[in-house]
């Protein structure tokens, strides 16, 4: 999977693959994370990328010259999406990172400051995607989590050691319980059911766990779940 | 606002810092990140901080002892929140957001791999907030979007020529389309209202942007918003 990511701050995005299991996909060659800067296709003599929004207003808006310009150099894949992370997009989520997965280039336009000029939505025509109802900065940390979620959905991405079949989301509920050694902390003890070995009766006490917490934390994942299932 | 953020990777968050807003925001002293590894803390003699989970299953379980002990060596103001970033916890908004930047604490629990032993949570008991429906690698990301969402809120983190006021979800909206120069972009028009310096037309003509964009591409936030507005 090779992710193309738009952004004026580049060493945001690859600061960020220096650690742990992107590193490790980015070594072994299953993801590959470029960074194109559209500072660098502003034809403007001081290379300026943002100027002030027509109607007034505060902040500074991202021209579309040098966002368009470096989009149409990007060499793209038969296999390939265009995603703009944008707080007007619809929200990310778990089924989202499973269809991005399929492709094999994810191109990713990262704003910031006060938004993108609305000709750049209009010309590039990218899949829009939010990864929340809040506001940040830039799009460079939306587009890191949809780079680790979609990773992780990719076959050699996660280790032996690592799984994601029995993650939050992936039947639709929230993940059961975890306990590690040792068996008693501070006077609390992991559940009896846990010590037994019996595999039928864990399975049923994770199941039921997972349909408590999700009723209790995730009242409207709960009833997703319930009319998909009962 | 102080952040303590409690991590197995402390420069997956440092690393952050040294960029834009946070960059200047820390600078000015109005934040201050600082990260605790609870590994420093492990009282294993490999400094361990996961084992295998009890009742099988893949991927390692964050320990209870050197996460626990970690968090009780921070000290603490008086008006501090402790937030656990997981995929069960309610779900992030500009609401909390608002909500959290009345702290002058906030520590910020960080999970890996599988996730926290339950115990983790029963001890230290910290408000569960998820960023979104989507299962990363670990809470660094998430913590940092909190972070930047929450530092924009507090006063002299956007310098001038920044603004929250208009940002998306401030009104239970989505943002108004911007435009910035040149007037025309191929063949593309800055619509012409927002040229003609007539502040109460453009003021309507966003507004009216603001709720036709909502409805089209987030009905469930417009329904919300007729309730309360209509």
């Amino acid at each position: 999977m090779k992710f193309d990511v738009l952004t004026l701050f580049p060493d945001l995005i690859q600061s960020h693959m220096d650690f742990s299991i992107m590193k490790r996909a980015s070594e072994d060659k299953i993801i590959e994370v470029n960074t194109i800067n559209p500072r660098d296709y502003s034809l403007d003599k001081h290379k300026k990328v943002d100027d002030t929004p027509y109607g007034g207003g505060a902040g500074m808006v991202l021209a579309p010259q040098p966002y368009v310009d470096a989009y149409e150099n990007i060499e793209k894949t038969e296999n390939s999406i265009t995603i703009m992370m944008t707080p007007q997009g619809e929200p990310f989520c778990d089924k989202i990172s499973n269809e991005l997965a399929k492709f094999d280039q994810i191109i990713i336009l990262c704003g910031h400051y006060e938004g993108y000029d609305e000709r750049i939505r209009e010309i590039i025509k990218p899949r829009e995607i939010s990864i929340g109802d809040f506001v940040l900065t830039g799009g460079e940390l939306p587009a890191l989590c949809l780079i680790d979620s979609v990773s992780r959905k990719i076959e050699g991405t996660l280790g032996k050691i690592e799984s994601a079949h029995d993650d939050s989301f992936a039947d639709g509920l929230l993940e059961y319980p975890q306990y590690t050694k040792p068996r008693e902390y501070r006077g609390l003890k992991v559940p009896d059911v846990l010590l037994n070995g019996n595999h039928k009766l864990i399975e049923e006490f994770r199941f039921q766990q997972k349909i408590e917490r999700t009723k209790n934390k995730r009242p409207d994942l709960y009833e997703i779940w319930k009319q998909n299932n009962l």
